[in-house]
């Protein structure tokens, strides 16, 4: 009989359900690899189970309750004594992950999170471990399935925004109010848990820059087709000028980007340096079972590290935060169809130092669209160049600016 | 000032020389992440170097001289002596790995290899850690970036394969000798390998089944862009009837499997298990800059882990190897066309009781073609109906059969 290991589980929902049912059916497969047997040492339900005494009885502790309060409380005790602590919490590592690791630090023991980022996507180990040495240069990442899931359907089927949200919901990939998701608020967090560990710097929630799906529409799904191109939601960690640009926001991807051929509610990311070029991972975005295997993969490393061991990260290392960076548009104006409309956008754009690199027109009269692809530029310069055209009285709607993720840029 | 740790690096070529460099590089990082500076105990070179000297000196040992002799008898005296071994020696792991990985849980050291299956994607570690207590089902994996950039080159230019060869020789991506390439043998050693990770059991090199590339021809690949299907150097190690199928050959992919967008020199891998449905990791293939981050990464690793930590992986519990399973095929067979040929090509078919899915016959008079798609069967009835097939007077050159991986089956 191998010896046991007591594992504390907080938080008895849908992940905490599932991990406590995946735990007991692969206790044994455990057991071999790991020499010693998991088991639940008490399971703080809500109006049931003491957190001191689960503590007490504990070597590991497992936080699946989510949410801020009392997760910060517990997690923070945890690591205080000497318990490694396996959390899926986006929320908590988001706004609180710093100050955990540094307490994780202090008292040597293991702050794990795989299941907090990417589904089963491993990506928090890969950049923790197999990358610890590495010099990542730019994380490119689908961290959120409810609105890949969307664009795809928009893509595949000519969807409107609308309706492949209502199927979203219908199918349980978005919720009833899908704010967080659609808004990049929810892949903000992510980006902000993976910047610090890709980068070792500290990364605000405030300090990422996001924009959603919202204002995608059927017309630019139909450029992306004609093109070859993919439009999706993408994070972007990246160095810049010494510094650091974390961001979230609609793209076009060149066809053969990684990125670009991941479909529906999946999660993938794409990690770039220049020794290892680039390395993808992807897979279904997070579901109960899903969360519970990452868990359980944590809980089964935390197995393996004595405690008092190595901690499980550098000390940070802060990198200013850049807000303002260069990246390609895809520009989208309605326009009236009269001499003249041109040469005034031309005026503007030029104002702001702003190439176009080509250009086309669609429709004629009341109809008439003008797209336009720029050559990499400032964001914020393009931020005055749209208000500044949204101002023309020649123009019928706020232009559309998206970026664009080129190899040629 | 860090405490130092001792690497004893054997080899000295590509890898090695670009594992010494990036070492170097790197030091001061790796200092921050661990605590301790990593530094050459001693480089053993052809002709220069003593292994006992630098064994005696190193906490960690690094094989990068390749091939059998010495590479195994170095190896196993460095995990007897209590070392941590990382080694990027594909040829080693595929035909001693169990016997090493045994040594290693004796003396309770690491045994690391990510550089030796995948180039620098972290396939290995992703098996061995967020996987471990995973149930893995099916593992599918392109692992040969030579063959997959001939692939790439026939399905995209229309080339034949014999100039795709000559150009992935001029590029560098294929030697001189490109026999262990093109047949499959590379890739089955790499799968023996992934193999016995993923299903915890041994795996001998002469139970890898393997098929290369060299048969397929540019209208094998006009096929497969007719109907929106990959064509690739598929390896699969997956549970059949309880027991294990490992085999390397060419396959039709749908277009939405993961695999099916991996172009050019590149590796990937997807794993498939009920709880994580499937994770595929991808990158480019091994070259220099690329193995040496793979080893570093599992150096640091390494230096984590206390010596006489945790054995690296469970003990094997063997699984039976299954030399026939059941596949949906291709079959491409050149007729003439007269009369009373499919009836022929019904009653052999129909006598393994292999059922027709889809059927189409291109061409006319001496030029006709038959392609079909068979529903899945047992291979072993493939190969006698394909042989029976060949021995007609009416069939011109011995049919083609290739499998199909599609989501329908």
């Amino acid at each position: 009989m191998p010896e046991a290991c007591r594992i504390g589980l907080l938080g008895h929902g849908t992940v905490g359900g599932a991990f406590a049912r995946l735990l007991h059916e692969r206790a044994d497969a455990v057991a071999l690899t790991t020499g010693r047997r998991p088991e639940l040492a008490g399971v703080l339900r809500r109006g049931s189970g003491d957190f001191d005494a689960i503590l007490a009885d504990s070597e590991i502790v497992v936080e699946l309750i989510g949410g801020l309060d009392p997760a910060r409380d517990y997690v923070s005790r945890a690591l205080s004594a000497g318990r490694h602590v396996v959390t899926a919490n986006k929320q908590l590592l988001a706004e609180h992950g710093q100050e955990l690791a540094a307490v994780a630090r202090e008292h040597r023991v293991q702050l794990r999170f795989e299941a907090a980022v990417g589904g089963v996507v491993p990506v928090i180990r890969v950049l923790q471990e197999s990358l610890a040495a590495a010099h990542v240069e730019r994380l490119h990442g689908i961290v959120n399935g409810t609105t890949n899931f969307i664009l795809t359907r928009m893509a595949e089927r000519g969807a409107s925004y609308g309706d492949a949200l209502a199927e979203a919901q219908a199918l349980g990939y978005a919720e009833a109010d899908p704010t967080d998701d659609v808004t990049g608020k929810d892949a903000a967090a992510k980006m902000a848990i993976l910047a610090r560990l890709a980068f070792d710097t500290p990364v605000r929630l405030d300090e990422v820059r996001y924009e959603g799906i919202e204002h995608l529409t059927a017309d630019d799904m139909q450029y992306a087709r004609e093109l070859g191109l993919g439009l999706k939601l993408i994070g972007t960690a990246e160095r810049v000028d010494g510094g650091l640009s974390v961001r979230v926001h609609p793209a076009f991807l060149y066809g053969a980007h990684p990125l670009a051929s991941i479909h529906g509610p999946f999660n993938a990311v794409t990690i770039e340096s220049e020794a290892i070029t680039e390395v993808t991972l992807s897979g279904p975005g997070a579901g109960g079972p899903q969360t519970a295997s990452a868990v359980l993969g944590d809980v089964v490393t935390a197995m393996r590290a004595a405690p008092g061991g190595a901690p499980t990260g550098p000390p940070p290392r802060p990198l200013p935060i850049v807000a303002d960076v260069e990246s390609a548009f895809y520009l989208h104006v309605d326009v009236a169809d009269r001499p003249g409309v041109l040469a005034q956008l031309a005026q503007i754009l030029g104002l702001q130092g702003i190439s176009v690199k080509s250009f086309v027109q669609r429709g004629m009269g009341a109809d008439a669209r003008l797209t336009m692809v720029l050559h990499p530029v400032l964001e914020s310069k393009v931020g005055v160049a749209v208000d500044l055209i949204a101002g023309l009285d020649v123009v019928r709607a706020r232009p559309r600016a998206i970026r664009v993720i080129d190899e040629e840029f």
